[in-house]
């Protein structure tokens, strides 16, 4: 029996927890409840207590089976593992890896911020599988990055490293970004900032089209559909998602040229479709050469948090 | 009597050498022609020579004494240090590395991309002394980069990490960049793009203005040092430039977030007032955070690249 680590990706509703091999095989995945009353405090315990619950079902010893824990959080991690604050669970001045090792008897226990430990996963097991230097790019509710080089996390010295969800790339845009920021690549090509593009079109012109029947309501799912079935506005819409996602991957090439930025979240789910439509303006963009990463899908859907956290100890 | 280094910074015009203490300290340069005849074949050879004659002038042993020589050449460098093609020398599918070391008697030799030895030199003894990540912005002719993640340089897998000069920033260009894109930093920041923008302005208006005497004549270092002595036209000019560069830094936070940026080139001897007038836009694009990369002068000028070429090998 080989040695086994476990991921453990902490989200605002529930924790997903999955045991691996230490070559990468899932063998088993769960989930315990997000309990953020009292600042967050019993996060933490509930975690390490199902662990241990796992491991005696399992017949598995904490301290001979198990390599280590990793840990991926909501929020900016600093490189010790510090995280001066993390909204979404309520902590404050916490160090979740230094907290959660003593609650598991010292087995060793790595942390990272959740977008950049996703992108671990997938260059683990997922869509960058066989690479070393890969960009993720999440577009969810918002807009999430990590990058990797050479198989390891580029967090940054403030947090900010793959932040390109705040990338800024639209002049001419008028409403705020959450970020404080305005034109902000998240405003344009997450879910919400598809389906506010949607909703603008539509107030802009009186061309017909199968969104209309969603008013005001409209989602990028609603987009992506009609578009993939030639809706002239959907297309238009997506057209724009796709020239400022270009534009961003193409800033990010002229920094750390990875091999391949791999594309998840929801609104991934369009697949070859959204990779076709951002690919055109990503080539606009890098005339320079003809020599540069290339576009693919993420693969691992929700558990890429959990494979990345497992991926953060090896 | 430590161990020495070597390092050599081949440009299209002369081969700037140095020999260093491995502690930093530059102990001789000196300078060879570069002949770029027979596709720059004798490039080498004449490196090979004068290191060997600066050695034995000095009383120092190539195998004994050195701990290798490192190589910065003017163009794309892959990762193994085949140079594919290298306009500026002449050079058509060389491993310079290995040539320089079988010339050397096969003491080690490493080679780079000149922009990247260069940031590595800046933050082995120069604006950057002490810092681990940082990125080297290059304001001259044209407009350089180098991101030095961990005290490493980071390439990039086909050669495109740092080409900073060549982001997207300016939507309403309309003349090209030398790279076949259209609105790259370069066009706008570089001592050209400076120029370029003054004529521009001196068009666009009648507003009076020292500039005017300079007419279509007009340099870089005429709008800087106008633009300290208060002319309103070139304030205007230097604006623009500080605009597009803090937009270009913000984006490069939002990807690798280094602690410093370290600002060379012949524009930045207008020195703090060059920083002041990006630090403003930089600012203005980054709300997200309050902690990132702070601002900062280069300090070697035109021995960076030696020095970095140096800092390769250790």
């Amino acid at each position: 029996m080989g040695m086994k680590c476990i991921g453990v990706d902490v989200g605002g509703t529930s924790v997903k927890i999955g045991l691996f091999e230490v070559t990468g095989e899932l063998l088993d995945k769960w989930e315990v409840k997000t309990r953020k009353e009292e600042g967050g405090s019993h996060i933490l315990p509930d975690v390490a207590d199902s662990i241990r619950e796992k491991m005696a079902a399992k017949g598995l010893d904490l301290k001979k089976d198990l390599a280590g824990v990793g840990l991926g959080v909501p929020g900016p991690v600093l490189p010790d593992g510090y995280v001066e604050v993390c909204v979404n669970l309520g902590w404050h001045g916490l160090n979740p890896q230094v907290e959660l090792s003593r609650l598991l008897d010292g087995i060793p226990v790595k942390s990272g911020n959740d977008a950049n430990v996703a992108a671990l996963g997938e260059m683990w097991q997922g869509g960058g599988k066989g690479y070393k230097d890969l960009v993720m790019v999440t577009l969810g509710t918002g807009v999430g990055g990590g990058v990797i080089m050479d198989e390891k996390i580029v967090a940054g010295r403030h947090g900010l490293g793959g932040e390109i969800g705040h990338i800024h790339v639209r002049d001419e845009e008028w409403e705020h970004c959450n970020c404080g920021g305005v034109g902000c690549v998240e405003q344009i090509c997450s879910a919400t900032g598809i389906a506010r593009e949607a909703r603008r079109k539509m107030a802009a012109s009186d061309k017909p089209s199968a969104l209309r029947q969603y008013g005001e309501s409209v989602t990028a799912k609603n987009v992506l559909d009609a578009a993939k079935d030639g809706d002239e506005l959907a297309l238009e819409v997506m057209d724009v998602v796709g020239r400022y996602l270009g534009l961003a991957l193409s800033m990010v090439v002229m920094t750390v040229d990875p091999e391949i930025f791999v594309i998840g979240g929801g609104v991934s789910k369009a697949g070859q479709f959204l990779i076709d439509v951002v690919q055109k303006h990503y080539d606009h963009f890098t005339p320079i050469s003809k020599y540069k990463a290339k576009l693919g899908l993420a693969t691992l859907g929700n558990d890429a948090g959990i494979y990345g956290a497992a991926r953060l100890l090896l």
